[in-house]
């Protein structure tokens, strides 16, 4: 059976890419503040970049903003998106990024509203409330889910980068009383929620948000789990080096690691020729990775 | 200038309760799986509760699964608690309970539409993406927020509950070699978290989400944070124990909780005389704990 993560590997060879493009109508960047405009601003970005699309990644805070029209706005989007991926003949994965994260009966209407009312194929998720919290999710079985695991932002250290005690340590606090070995294995929270979420990954539809700005996190990220796709925000507007990123980032296979970016695109003159350019851009730095 | 807090006190003191009245419009509960539906069923609540309620808390997933006619109803909603109050000439503070959190720019447009699109006074948050992620909600001076620290579900112990180590342990880790000395002290993250929040609580706008189904989590977190507000679901549904809850959670000026109840009340026959009830029963619990 398909599961997403299997369709998102179907896509990104049938379109050489690995890059995930956003689609986030900053108030900012609209001709007017109002959904009409949020919609017009992301349907013109979906019809110049689908070629070039592993992914389309609407950002739910945008629409959200405009209340009732900007969530009228949203599922047109979608639908927008997948009648262009039929006339491709190639289907677009759509990631609804809303960092969503509830108790069981809430989250099941979280679930209920990004995977049956809106359509989207997978969804972003915090991992603060556990496993139960995710499994309303988990159990769409053609759907899939992103946790975020070490974000783009600065303030991500606050909680991400604070070191936990790790299982092993009642062992090693047993028995031997020097100072070295007492000391219990520690690593950073991030770390723990990539364990968390390779245990939890038992159907193939679990990935995780790491920043690419944070370079050495991804790489104990994927040093932790080997296979998992990671969204790599952060590219560009955020500072993150597309090159580090990629070398931190890529599964041996040269995929696992989608580079959502979204003002780096849109904000170009020619959005479908910034799109091609990255496109190509990482193509061409995989080639060198010699991956 | 007045605070979310100080608005939230005001009201505690004018109905005599620290009930929440959650308005969870469940699909199962509902007449017809409809957003009109979803909306009859809180302005009901909203008219037979109103007088018992120190606060509303309409959770945004019941009405996001109806997309925008939800989204329009949800406004109707705090349209109408707004009329009530007036009505009665005591504001009632208006919790949306979202469990929202993204980097800055995105956080920024959550803010505008819960406190300005919506009008709610204060929001529930994660904590998981840090400060820079809060600090948007937190620039509006008379909006409140709750941040999650340690959630009633069972799954809540998978992050929350992991052992972190503290500022402490670099001291402690000097000099001595004896085991016991060498112990790097730990906290679970959820004190980490409250005492996070304790640290950002600059302006009197944080508060905390603690379960009412982790009693002795509940003790910790009032002994880290003694003055800060708890929002403390799990009451009832949940197994959550009443007095045991406020005994762990109450301030000692009896104040510095605020008991969320939903299903209890909405399935009663009379929702109205329910709420009166727990108002009451909270009441004798104070009165018996004698604070």
């Amino acid at each position: 059976m398909e599961t997403f993560f299997s369709f998102l590997e179907k896509r990104v060879d049938d379109c050489s890419s690995l890059l995930c493009i956003g689609l986030d109508p900053h108030i900012n960047d609209l001709s007017a503040p109002t959904a009409a405009s949020a919609l017009d601003f992301c349907l013109n970005l979906v019809k110049q970049t689908s070629r070039y699309a592993a992914a389309f990644k609407p950002n739910a805070a945008f629409f959200e903003v405009f209340g009732a029209e900007g969530w009228s706005a949203l599922k047109e989007v979608i639908d927008a998106i997948q009648a262009e991926s039929s006339r491709m003949g190639s289907m677009i994965p759509i990631i609804l990024d809303a960092k969503r994260g509830d108790i069981a009966s809430t989250a099941e209407a979280y679930a209920k509203s990004a995977f049956e009312k809106l359509d989207a194929d997978c969804i972003t998720l915090s991992p603060y409330l556990g496993k139960d919290s995710i499994d309303p999710f988990l159990n769409y079985p053609q759907k899939g889910v992103f946790l975020l695991c070490k974000t783009s932002n600065s303030g991500s250290g606050d909680l991400q980068d604070i070191l936990v005690t790790m299982d092993d340590r009642s062992l090693s606090m047993e028995g031997d009383s020097s100072s070295m070995v007492n000391r219990p294995s520690s690593v950073p929270l991030y770390i723990h929620v990539a364990k968390l979420a390779e245990s939890w990954n038992t159907k193939n539809n679990i990935g995780l948000v790491v920043g690419a700005t944070h370079i050495d996190a991804m790489k104990r990220v994927r040093a932790t789990a080997p296979n998992l796709w990671f969204l790599a925000p952060g590219v560009g507007a955020q500072g993150g080096e597309l090159e580090a990123a990629l070398q931190a980032g890529l599964r041996k296979d040269g995929k696992g690691m989608l580079i959502p970016i979204s003002r780096g695109i849109s904000r170009a003159e020619k959005p479908g020729l910034a799109a091609a350019e990255l496109r190509d851009q990482i193509l061409h730095i995989k080639a060198q990775l010699n991956r």
